[in-house]
């Protein structure tokens, strides 16, 4: 026994003996697993909510039959993938460049899609968008019956037959600099379809953009607050799933079915996680802070005479904390790990821990805060 | 808006102009933050057992005060970033490489280590490698108050004065190929020791090897199972830390506390892990089985009339599982991941599944066997 | 200064601070480009060979106009990320599942490709699979002029109309388990067409099956050795490219045009490349290994007086490595690494360093032989 | 055959059964290799410059013969595994923090380290640090004979008797925010010592820290440009080495030997890279990003009529590219990656690209110019 360098050394030969006894038995075929990934569904960990369970939803994406590049069952088999329990192919009911390629309809895509969600328990939302000018622009109908009869030349009669069908209409990336490269602005027909009550929620957050004022609207209008990809490629090509899940509207349900989805969403119960930002309201946020975050006062005292406070994240969130309480620090409580704030009792002497988190929105400027009892 | 290929173009010019918008503000220091990696412990999920905690320990490591190369601080926070509970820095009596530069004697990795394991809340436990050959050949001492004691000369003296000090005596590696190139054996002074009470646990895995034979006299001769990483180096480079935890023993404490950890190693609490490998008592085995995974079925069938069973493992387990149902398969259950079984209801109906855990050992050569209601 | 683990604590602070630092300018629209994969194409690294160019081929892929589930432009955007220089789009003559909802004809994948190969400067060869029982079974037909006359009852005739075309034919998977679940065999219409001039290569490797015996008929009968990837699926959804590089046929070829390739595969200069094995002719492989290893004798000893000779791996390949010179140990030398061998010159002088490549193949049972002059 | 998602039922399946084949032979002994990690020399990718080597050097680090935590033989195993030349390990002569449990002197540190630097053919240069308060702060002494003999209680004799040792001296960290919180600033004892010949470089990086205006003083007093790690900690637990190399210099040698290190050092060929940094004189700079990038233009135009250019990058280093000519993106181009850059050709014609590298540092804040023929 010796110094690791001689370690090294000796286990680089006993590796090199131990993969060349790899056997091969056959000279035929040959079979080599280890070139397929083995796919399996990744838990999205993030805590219910009181008498709620927590489900991740994606209601906005394309396939070939509007202007995506993959097929419907594709969308399926990444949200089972991925962890989701909800989606919504939402194929534009106007603009079908594969059209000389592809046949069917605009109910084509829910159809081929519905036997893979069967297979996977992935509650299939059937859905469209209407993608017209500016206002008013496009709006995301879930929940409907029958998408060719969206397939109107006035915008806004389209919407009122999503209305009709009994769709869950939302308005889709206000601020979408393609169609309003100058600034993100409600007109007049917004406002007049969330007073009849067809427009019923508003994308704060889609693909790459997140549209603070417009999470403002949702907070004060009483409207759904919904992040969507709006992926058009295949998903794990577009967003470094490596780094985090794609863009998603956590729906906060009394039961994990369709029905379920659409009473929460009509009940406003609903928040948009996209990156390391979550945004919604101020109750909704509190409770999933106070549902992932464990806090503990630690025995005794550190080697230099500091109390220590102990928070771990049992979730995939990540919380950027600025501390109101003098004497500590601010930092970054990343997932699935635990931080140490260390400080000096008789100097700040602390019955509760007062956080600003910092990336979870509550409104379009304000922050999350949350206090902790200790 | 068009196919993806062409959005790709977009997306790349984009990007550019984004990256380089980077202002930088000052000539004189300008910090790059991303040049560290900020370090924060690991949550390492494993279910509880009953009204017990389940501590991850590791009893079996070096510094450089014997032959390892870390300085006994880092083994400290090696354990608190792996998300550790408990570790033991056995350092050996015996040997001492690096003794014409070091100073301090055997009570002195202890002493070092001590102030960071009070900042980083880990249990340290004083603890001593006496290094003899086979037999006795090397064995730990845990919970001793004075390990220059140890600096005995016949072996046998060694470990009653261990014993004396009220130690935790545990058999290390008995299949080492250095000492045991031929098999693994039990010697009489092995089993004179464990008569009287001395050792009270063997190492069923160390370092790299595993020896089934001596899980089976841990469960014949009602001894506490006993697995550790006996880590020289930085224990990053030695073992694959982005695949599988490093090698330790599960301990089922009343308390997370040095008490809590002995008062369970001397009632057997205590199960050893390494890579995809659980090992230990059945009774313990299954706790953990059945706290790790969830099982359910599915409401209605799939898209080809199959029946389906959803199994979420939402621990770091690995389990391999084949079921003893006929017309079920075998598949892997992967840590925080969903699998589907899938049958006909019709041809097997199933009241509950059986599945044989092929990786996890409850004797030599017998693998757990569970059984799931549904 | 201090401990590390004091630095630890101050650095966990002050990358806080700095993280927190990030404006946010406005509330109407923030980009997040963190949400966008930066996709760049990647090159993979393999020597040239004499006056030929190495280029990556994949030969053998499916769309949705026949059983894959990926549109046209995928495949070729995946070949560009991926480094590949030449594809062939090879859909099912005989299969189009998707049919109800695809229109279009079997030219069509080909035709939807071409902008997007004209964008990347990839090389699309213009190809079909020929799907029939077995014999003759499954064959693919490069360089073709019109996929839709290949749709022709008699199998046979269904090829020769590929070889009037002008086709490079060759033989698919003749082990595939789903056609010859006993073994992989020859039948009396593949000696014929070989004989013709027909067929003029075999998959030795396709999808995760590898046919070492098929290798010796090409080698034997003076055949291309073929490998390919016969993905349906997402290509990194189906193999793992973050551990390997897709299954591919390397081709050494006197330019980067479609003449090129179908020239080098006329004349047989390829090699098939899965995981760690390539497979083909001695006099390739050998150029291949000489072309992406060098080796050095180091100057001086090592501190315990071992002569060492360094190699490395300036390629993606991985080299298992078996020395036939006494006293040398066997060891796996990884992609762009370094390995020392190390031995003592007084007991084996060495003037040559003669290998034995295990995981590379140049006939059904045999690995390649190379010898280093020092 | 189908759809991809029945493929995936059907892969994991078959995944399962090839995983629970593995056989267990021996229920005495079993031998777990994947728990070890066989650690390998990677290949730092960085092209010759003319007839010179480029060697990769850091030039500052610490072990626990001063106040670093690692033992003198992690530092040079470290430097081969990451794929560096030359290291020099400068303990601070006046801080030995671990003193009462380290005996040896100031010259201990080499005399431990310089076996394995045997063994793995690292160039290891006997080095100190001379660790002062402002002026003259801290400084670097390479190429020494006798460490303790510079400790003398005068600074400027300290650095006196390394210089008459025949070392090369420079100056650390000179912006360091502990020793110099309000700004960079060069006192009258460095102009004189660099004006006597004696200090001979300053770290324009080190750590975490970048002074560009100390990279205008070393190009105007013809001082070598230097950057290092100044590592106390395990190298990857502080630099995140699966995003970046760790910060060195990079030294254009005539030949791989010490010798050679200290030539190009006196010779001030030498840049500073850290992290997507390079800094340095303008020609070094241009020779190295010339060496990393082919470009090339691609025959005939892309599917929108656009002409395209391709530029490879075969280093390991990262260029944020800014174009000079009208009519082309800026863009960054990542190692071992290619981009392509589009223009019309009729609107803007080009002889030659000129491109801004700008994370390439030719002085305080002047970035690397560029121009490539095509």
């Amino acid at each position: 026994m010796n110094f690791a360098y001689q370690r090294n050394i000796l286990m680089i030969v006993l590796m090199c003996v131990l993969h060349t006894a790899e056997a091969q038995n056959d000279v035929n075929n040959i079979q080599l697993p280890e070139l397929h990934r083995d796919i399996q569904r990744k838990t999205i960990r993030v805590p219910s909510i009181e008498k709620y369970i927590t489900l991740k939803c994606d209601f906005h994406m394309h396939t070939v039959f509007s202007d995506g590049i993959v097929w419907p069952t594709t969308r399926v088999l990444e949200a089972w993938e991925e962890g989701l329990d909800a989606i919504a192919i939402t194929d534009h009911i106007e603009s079908h460049p594969s059209k000389p390629f592809i046949s069917g309809d605009d109910n084509s895509s829910y159809q081929l899609a519905l036997p893979a969600a069967q297979d996977y328990n992935i509650i299939l939302i059937k859905g469209a968008e209407i993608t017209r000018a500016m206002p008013p622009g496009h709006l995301n109908a879930l929940f409907i019956t029958d998408a060719n009869k969206l397939d109107i030349p006035d915008p806004i009669e389209a919407i009122r037959e999503a209305h009709r069908q009994g769709a869950f209409v939302f308005w889709n990336h206000p601020g979408w600099t393609a169609q309003q490269p100058d600034t993100c602005r409600m007109f007049d027909i917004h406002r007049q379809l969330i007073e009849e009550g067809i427009i019923k929620g508003i994308e704060v957050f889609n693909e790459m953009e997140w549209y603070p004022v417009v999470l403002g609207w949702c907070i004060d209008k009483n409207l759904a607050v919904i992040g969507n990809s709006d992926v058009h490629d295949i998903n794990d090509h577009y967003y470094p799933l490596h780094l985090y899940h794609r863009p998603m509207t956590l729906v906060f349900a009394s039961e994990r079915t369709e029905a379920g989805v659409k009473e929460a969403l009509l009940s406003q119960r609903s928040v948009a996680w996209f990156s390391k930002y979550v945004t919604g309201k101020q109750d909704l946020l509190n409770a999933l802070f106070q549902g992932a975050v464990n806090v503990s006062r630690a025995n005794g005292k550190d080697s230099r005479g500091n109390s220590m406070i102990t928070l771990t994240n049992n979730s995939d969130f990540i919380f950027e904390c600025q501390s109101a309480t003098p004497g500590t620090p601010s930092f970054t409580l990343q997932p699935n790990a635990t931080f140490i704030i260390r400080y000096k009792e008789d100097i700040h002497p602390l019955s509760a821990l007062s956080l600003s988190i910092t990336n979870w929105y509550t409104h379009a400027s304000q922050c999350l805060k949350v206090s902790l009892s200790l």
